[in-house]
């Protein structure tokens, strides 16, 4: 039975899935991206996760009938680009001849967000709707737009919610703007947004839990346990990235109407269905036709929706 | 030869016109849109300069084929309510049928900045690009989302790009909502906080040009002529505006990659390519693609666009 990989690489995690032909999971593995050591390391992390993903499949990954990956950055023609959230990763650099040459098989590399969504449209809480905004609230926040059931690529770049402006002279973002939704929102911001309330003397648990569970970064698991605790610091961060999202989201909506928002990511996917409501009810404070609001959604394929996702590029 | 009507109402005036089969113009009549009198005032406006537009082309409105109607607010099969910039029109009030009634010709009616854009889509700035981002700047922000050469609708009530929100927590929109666009740009938003400014002691000759021509609000014009004179206040305002629209329209192309963008309306059509640029300039601050900005355009059709626009409701 013809078997695919498919690999969501993200900033904090890389999910390798292999699916049967009916797309059903019949191995899966979950490796920490790597903080340092540059594409070629991440490239050994792709494959390692991909090797583990197939051994519990029953299969080695030369067997693959291909292998789609869901990548941050620029893609252009199976190569990375501008790679903000992964390590020393600005350069172009040839993702799918590299990592086809490590697990034999031939490779294909898509937007990591656009592979989420897409795989939410066809199978998850999008198939029901012509028009919908994805937003994908991890490390960064990424989005994509579906009209008439497609994603609008636009002239290919198109999707990039995490930079719209919703403070014009704000924070700045890590893309070395002012006032993006990232830069309020993301992991990363809210992470170094911690960092400096610690420098400046403020008390919170987050880096106990990130330390005492083995972590070199805040992970939505670490916001999680941080949040349960009711630690002052993590409410006060989420909150901020809350109100950020309905901004963000309602803006979104009162330009182009969608009929529904899909919420994912790894904050999005591990907050779920109690912060969807607390973010939808931000977006409700911007909306010109409040009377007529979208359905307001997580993700519904969880955290391996991105590597299913991935995988229908090769399907 | 049948001949059609086209009327633009906008929040400061109302532009009529009759075309040919051709859609050349053979008769046009330009009316302060009345600040009293709620919707029957309006309508009267509405009749008399079309009968002007008639007399010109020299026929009686009775003989037009038929008149379509660009109107602020929510359009509802000929209904419109919630116009917020015209005189005490918060209800449904049937706009189609009553003037109708006065002119004796069949009367469509749909959103004007919708009816602007088609018109650029069709015969101006856009006709070029399947895809691009609409922005009428004048008394409001209004704007339209044109996608494979269309006018994306969503569920009808798309394209409210003067209600994104560009601050959180920022300016309150005559909406009632916080930190839109509009709250920054709309000409109404920018006479409120000049008039505060005076009220606060800040000197300006806005007023004393708006009482010498006439005026009873800050129109393009008066807005224009206090730039030829450096007007501090005025400029201090209209800058304020442009880095607003900048935010907004970069967000925008952030998220859907459009291939250009048409700035038209009352203060984009006064203020022209000049401020085109410098919007385009506060733009580029914020796009995450800056190597391949889109077009930056200002509309082709000038003044007579929404009027133009509206006639090919009924052609």
């Amino acid at each position: 039975m013809a078997l695919r990989g498919g690999i969501d690489l993200g900033g904090t995690k890389i999910e390798s899935v292999v699916v049967d032909g009916d797309g059903a999971v019949v191995g899966q593995a979950r490796h920490p991206t790597p903080h340092d050591g540059g594409p070629p390391a991440v490239i050994n992390a792709l494959a390692g996760g991909l090797r583990e993903a197939a051994k519990a499949a029953g299969v080695e990954t030369a067997e693959l009938t291909g292998v789609g990956v869901g990548s941050p950055g620029e893609i252009d023609d199976g190569t990375v680009a501008h790679a903000r959230n992964l390590p020393d990763w600005d350069d172009t650099f040839p993702l799918a001849s590299a990592l086809s040459e490590q697990v034999g098989a031939p490779v294909k590399v898509a937007n990591d967000v656009g592979a989420a969504v897409d795989a939410e449209a066809k199978l998850g809480a999008g198939k029901d709707y012509g028009s919908f905004l994805g937003v994908w609230w991890g490390t960064g926040v990424g989005g994509a737009v579906v009209i008439g059931g497609e994603r609008w690529l636009g002239r290919g770049a198109a999707g990039e919610i995490g930079h719209t402006v919703v403070k014009i002279g704000g924070a700045t973002c890590e893309c070395g703007r002012r006032g993006c939704l990232e830069a309020y929102a993301g992991r990363g911001a809210m992470e170094r947004k911690a960092r400096k309330a610690v420098a400046g003397g403020t008390k919170t648990d987050l880096f106990d839990l990130m330390e005492k569970h083995g972590r070199q970064r805040l992970t939505s698991g670490i916001w999680g346990r941080a949040l349960d605790r009711n630690d002052k610091l993590a409410e006060k961060l989420i909150h901020r990235a809350v109100v950020a999202l309905g901004a963000g989201i309602g803006s979104v909506v009162n330009l182009l109407d969608v009929e529904a928002v899909v919420i994912g990511g790894g904050l999005g996917t591990r907050f779920g269905q109690p912060y969807v409501e607390k973010i939808e009810q931000q977006m409700m404070k911007h909306l010109f036709v409040p009377e007529r609001p979208p359905a307001v959604l997580p993700a519904a394929l969880g955290d391996l929706g991105g590597a299913i996702g991935a995988s229908l590029l090769v399907g």
